[in-house]
């Protein structure tokens, strides 16, 4: 305790929201809360489902950026390990003790380069993927340096227009070249349709999916003309997973969002024209905010902001609320229409956020709470390893 | 160093963006860069033209989160301290040394009443922000406990549409209020119009600042009848700090983004109308990004998504460049039309963000060049204190 100033680590809303056995009621906002037991229920629920559709299940680490959360979904899930996008975030994962990580992007830098081949001293499997035969020798040699191995995914562009080859033959000239380089082992395809994910109706996904697994059928095939049958096949989101496993070509999902939801994810239609977050998926994601300012009797301002959320994917909605509507962000305060006056000022609220992702990584804490206790408090591991 | 990973720290790439005295070419993407020349040349240009016309100038923190640039623009810019919007953020100014700190915010939750009112013992000035009666008698409570003294500001919601009241018989009410409150002195009004910086012409934003500056002058009169005038009347942003400078009732600024520049404020015009960042205000703030995937001949892929900035008021722009374009930005990922192919990969780009406050906030570090040099690495001290 620091006598000056009464302050000492961990110093619940200085450092951290909460701590472990504290009341629900008396954490701090604006701050990240986890329903763990709607993250377990759907963490299990994919398990199963890839379990029973003979999936791998490689979670994708890049959402939640937390080992705690990855670890939930090995034991209850059965995953098999993480993807992710960037090497300081497969850094966390690999010292956090995942066994199987695939670095779902092209890794071009030198110095990238260099800790990419070193990760394999963890114990963990690697995998990155390739669009290019240029990038084959820089990896190749990197791995020969640090004698490693590295395994490598030819990433196909399947329709989410951001990285990756789009015909079969580019897929058979990297892989080949990647067959022949040494400390390189050609391990698979890396096919996610990210585009699509996001459209509402299930039958417009369709269209989009079977476009891409006709692509991806298509280069298999051609690799195994050349004796180079890929492994792995993956890919797959919460828009999508059902077909990619029924798709008879895909191996291994890959699957982020389905844990968490958002406002985004769960607008998206089911087969029966069900908002996914209304059966398929639960709400277990929330920013805890609080109403700091009722100035104006037909609105409240909470203390939930840019600082707190990305509103990229559109604004947040308050669960279980339809009286009130959060209906403007600043940086630090949200706007909520309430026309009635029926918030008052402390009232804390539960905010489902446009997008899981880029929200997650504001934030250094998830608060996993049950029955209105704070059971456990997660570091969000990967925060800001953007590098 | 740990021989079976081969790293320590700091570990450039994994901890931290660059080191001083590197190469710029050498640093570490995505991450922050300021250009020290430019950050250098604002700061002072802006506490020129706060001395010239008779203004404190209290520089936003919550733009910046920095504990260094905040004691740069005392020193070169003569600023007289910081305001901040959080408590969370108040107690990083503190503990780095800022004597004269502003929450200009309203603070409501019991817990955090209790954490402000400590903040005097850091030997600094505390002031916050009332726009409600029921909140003075906490304030008051919490500062006897203490044995301290915090300073209140009225808030008039002058435009913003947020917090603050709207009428000068509220105004008189509560400040009357805290004038009788142990542990509470009032000390002024705080009256920033939020809503018009961003509008671009000038002549539209100086009609919403009349409006502004009529409602505290009749605020502050009416004070003055009841012998409550105030010491400080503060608001003020980078849109508009001319008008505030001007008015006759305002005597303190609160300017933060003319520091860095951003894309949304870089596109208002200044009188001449001429856009603000091409003369008023240098860009001294970027998102140094790299291209990292460039399979299609028309299309570069970036490094700087979603993780790296806040797209809530719009996409960056490529700084210095015009033949390629930042057209579409997800997770991990930015896209980069690039028409004629002049891109390779492993190209860096400087991007001008829409928003600076909140990119700043997903970043750890600020990387100062100057010369082609790292010059140093600031911490982003109050990064997620959003408590």
């Amino acid at each position: 305790m620091n006598a000056q100033t009464g302050f000492e680590k961990l110093e619940v809303g200085y450092d951290i929201p909460a701590l472990p056995g504290m009341d629900e009621a008396d954490i701090q906002t604006p701050c990240l809360v986890l329903d763990l037991d709607a993250l377990e229920r759907n963490i299990k629920k994919m398990g199963d489902y890839a379990k029973a559709h003979g999936m791998r299940h490689r979670v994708h680490g890049k959402m939640h950026k937390s080992v705690d959360v990855a670890k939930l979904q090995e034991r209850l899930g059965g995953a098999v390990g993480v993807c992710c996008q960037k090497v300081s975030e497969a850094e966390v994962f690999a010292r956090g003790g995942i066994k199987d990580i695939l670095v779902s992007n092209q890794v071009r830098d030198k110095a990238k380069i260099d800790r990419l081949a070193r990760l394999p001293k963890f114990g963990c499997r690697t995998i990155v993927c390739v669009d290019d035969l240029a990038n084959v020798a820089d990896l190749s040699e990197a791995a020969a340096k640090h004698g490693t191995t590295l395994e490598v995914f030819i990433e196909i562009d399947c329709g989410a227009g951001r990285c990756g080859v789009t015909t079969s033959e580019a897929v058979v000239e990297i892989a080949k070249a990647v067959d022949a380089a040494r400390n390189l082992k050609f391990s698979g395809i890396q096919a996610y349709q990210g585009a699509m994910q996001h459209i509402d109706s299930y039958e417009a996904r369709k269209d989009k999916l079977d476009i891409a697994i006709a692509m991806v059928k298509d280069a298999v095939e051609a690799l195994k003309k050349e004796g180079l049958e890929p492994e792995l096949v993956s890919g797959g989101g919460t828009g999508s997973y059902y077909f990619e496993s029924n798709s008879g070509v895909y191996n291994e999902l890959q699957c982020g969002s389905y844990a968490f939801m958002d406002a985004d994810y769960g607008r998206i239609l089911d087969k029966d024209g069900k908002r996914i977050d209304q059966g398929e998926w639960e709400n277990a994601f929330f920013i805890l905010t609080q109403v700091m300012s009722h100035a104006k009797a037909d609105k409240a301002i909470c203390d939930a902001g840019l600082k707190a959320q990305s509103v990229d994917s559109g604004l947040p909605f308050i669960y279980g609320r339809n009286d009130v509507e959060y209906i403007k962000c600043s940086d630090e305060h949200g706007v909520i229409a309430d026309p009635k006056g029926v918030l008052r000022v402390g009232e804390k609220l539960k905010l489902v956020p446009g997008h899981c992702d880029p929200t997650a990584n504001v934030h250094d804490w998830y608060v996993g709470v049950r029955g209105g206790k704070v059971e456990t408090v997660w570091p969000v591991s990967a925060r800001g390893k953007a590098y």
